[in-house]
């Protein structure tokens, strides 16, 4: 695949030293690796490499959805790659899912649901604060994603109408008030999920979710840990992200019956 | 959604109590809640749910990929979710994708994979077992994903063409062996990833794929922690999965240098 | 060290099949192993083994405190090894060592605590359930620290005067009404510290430790993984424990203001 | 308690925000958040305060083993609490215990084994490394337990003779090729420990030990994640620490015998 004008590519010297960044001619990159003269990309293979003024190799790498989130501009905090991914597989996004997503933020999970729910599925998103949703359309256009996704920056919820969903994403302080104004829109047997970085969040949201009748209510953590793998020294590093933020899942039934009521 | 005749249903009692089953006319599935009529979901909407022989409501959910692999039929230790996810994520798996896979297994990743690049997309997956080809098959066609899978069980993986592809995914006990083996299908930028259960796997692969001049080496664990969110008294849950698999992550950069190279 | 008549062995014959038994002249004791003339190791040495009926060997161990407390007879949750060492070393708990402890509990912590304190400090310990307080004193005198604990296992708390103490422990439900009750007992600059298997408790904790204005309130949780160090194929256990309890630690000032309060 | 002259007290304004330090009279401490008359502490109680010249509220808390450990000077890697704590009661350190330690570094885990041993036990502690010996001396004299350990700082191990030990325990980077060396002055039943930062190492040192007959060999790592418990926003820290060191234990048998020869 060919490098062309306008086209993103993520620089790569180490794990550690690597940047995002649009090709155009005759544009400049500074690096305390010296000056790259990525304009000379243009026309180049993705995986192919240009030389800093400083002599340095960086390879021009295709960025993936996992880096233009990793490196998307930002006013709040990110969804980090373990959570939107198991928010994928555990939510049931898939192609052609079509989502409703309260809080955009960043639009880093917007960007993620985007880009597993094409080219048939759909994202409607909303913020109450127009500057996230500025940056967010932004971030949004970078990874080529527009077209999947509709934003809603107006400050009322209910002024919109999305239509049927198959999985509503909250991801705001206080995302039990939701539920009731997000109930309509969820498909029967649809998946409802919150992002809840406190256990206190984490537990109104559970019973709120359950007294609504939500079934299969599941509540989880995920940690990463890097693992240094070098010949005779394997170890995991010494730092790590201690916590970002819990998950919960429930599915909508039918009967508007608490899951006790099961039993 | 209506269920029809020949559909899956996750019937759910609890979230320790799940099955996911086939509908169809005059069906009866014995559980020990009692005898479900499972017959008569034909018509009815996912979501709504049956009563058992002993009183007992069952919720007709619709299946999710999450739950075809969980309730996989298998010969083989499965990936799980949260390794599913982050390959996903990681690896760079997207609609559209065309991936190879070596080591089909019980064809849980294969599952996955063929779900998040579909339509456009393609998995081909090899194992030298053909006992594991054929359940795979089984539990793919179950999962509706047959059209995105060419199964190669013949033993030889060299025996087979199937062009450039975005990402190479290794599961089996030697992963370090397919870098050469595969280095040519591998477009220039795309990922080579692998499962390696032990540090000594994951450490000769960090290395081998270095030495193939791969870039943007990664390695890491997840840990998944189910929280009991309940008012008044939540915590982690008592038990947990210590341990499934190292990841390991790879970018085919075109130089054919090592990573120390590019220093 | 030579084994004795009344002493206790260790019985090991892999990490799996342990046992802690008295020795006796012409006991016997049963295993799916065979038969263990336990009564032959008076007068071996520890360290030596025995051989059972089925041609087994079991090695004949000193037992050490830990196996005293993973072996105690128990009628509540015990305290794991990873967190009683920590209270150890985060409460400041040492030779000579003055501690009340509230929430004898089947004497696990009690034990541990008298192991380190012993030969001149002491454990006061109360427990309002004297079915709790019959098991711990049998462990206790199993362990040998019966010297150093004194137990009330009458009702109520202040029908005690223990003294001043270095360190107050509470391990039962709700810990922060122990807070008012044991400040006096507790000397400037001494230790609180509580058990908190949930979150909720543990909240209700910090802040009422900082109204009482305790400094350098400190609050964590351990998590224990097995390795299988096995050449060739290291790697975590598959199983292990997610969740024991929470640990909060408070230091006692004598200003009575809050954290808060100093800045 | 009182503080005297050349006492050490713990300066605590917060949890991050913390100094050892000796009090002598006239000695001024400069800090941040103002001048200490850190000499007006003579006489004071512990967990009494000080006013620094900006005003603020310092809390002089009698220094714990932990303080000292944690504000060790150092030149050296320290083994952390949770490690130290975990080294203690896995490897049946106790009142009385006469240890073998074969890599004092900088005196943190020195420090803590005298602190449990005394007052009738003894630390025997070996270091290659001059440097490290002089500054572990400063530390355990800190701590006042200089009378519960004997330094060995010349080069050769084998120089000295401590008589029989009941725990041997080994931080340096070939801990494998100390156990024969040690194999003689630990007593049959004791135990062998070493501190083991990289997965090779940890493999190497259980296949060793148990080719020389160690019996309940026992290899594992240890968490810890501090919790933010505040009112209504409860949630583990941000940061944590990955990765510290794999620990691994084994009792001396007397039967020269692996432990696969038990079966």
């Amino acid at each position: 695949m060919t490098i062309e004008e306008g086209s993103y590519v993520l620089l790569y010297h180490s794990p550690q030293k690597t940047w995002l960044v649009e090709v155009n001619s005759g544009k400049k990159f500074h690096t305390h690796l010296g000056v790259l003269e990525i304009g000379e990309a243009v026309g180049l293979e993705y995986g192919s490499h240009l030389v800093s003024s400083k002599g340095k190799k960086i390879v021009l790498l295709e960025p993936l959805i996992y880096d233009f989130v990793m490196k998307s501009e930002r006013l709040t905090q990110i969804v980090y790659p373990k959570d939107l991914a198991f928010i994928g597989i555990r939510g049931g996004l898939t192609s052609g899912s079509r989502v409703l997503e309260v809080g955009t933020g960043s639009g880093g999970l917007t960007t993620y649901i985007a880009s597993i729910v094409r080219p048939s599925g759909h994202v409607y998103t909303f913020d109450v604060n127009p500057q996230f949703s500025a940056i967010a359309k932004k971030n949004i256009r970078k990874a080529n994603l527009s077209n999947f996704v509709t934003f809603y920056d107006h400050t009322r919820f209910d002024e919109a109408n999305c239509g049927a969903v198959d999985i509503v994403v909250v991801d705001i302080g206080d995302p039990w008030t939701m539920i009731e104004k997000t109930y309509e829109s969820l498909r029967p047997s649809g998946t409802l999920l919150a992002i809840c970085p406190t256990m206190n969040q984490l537990e109104k949201m559970a019973s709120t979710l359950t007294d609504f009748g939500f079934v299969f209510v599941d509540s989880m953590e995920l940690l990463m840990r890097t693992i240094e793998a070098r010949t005779g020294k394997t170890r995991p590093a010494m730092r790590m992200i201690g916590h970002t933020t819990y998950l919960i899942f429930g599915r909508k039934a039918q009967h508007g019956r608490s899951d006790e009521a099961l039993q």
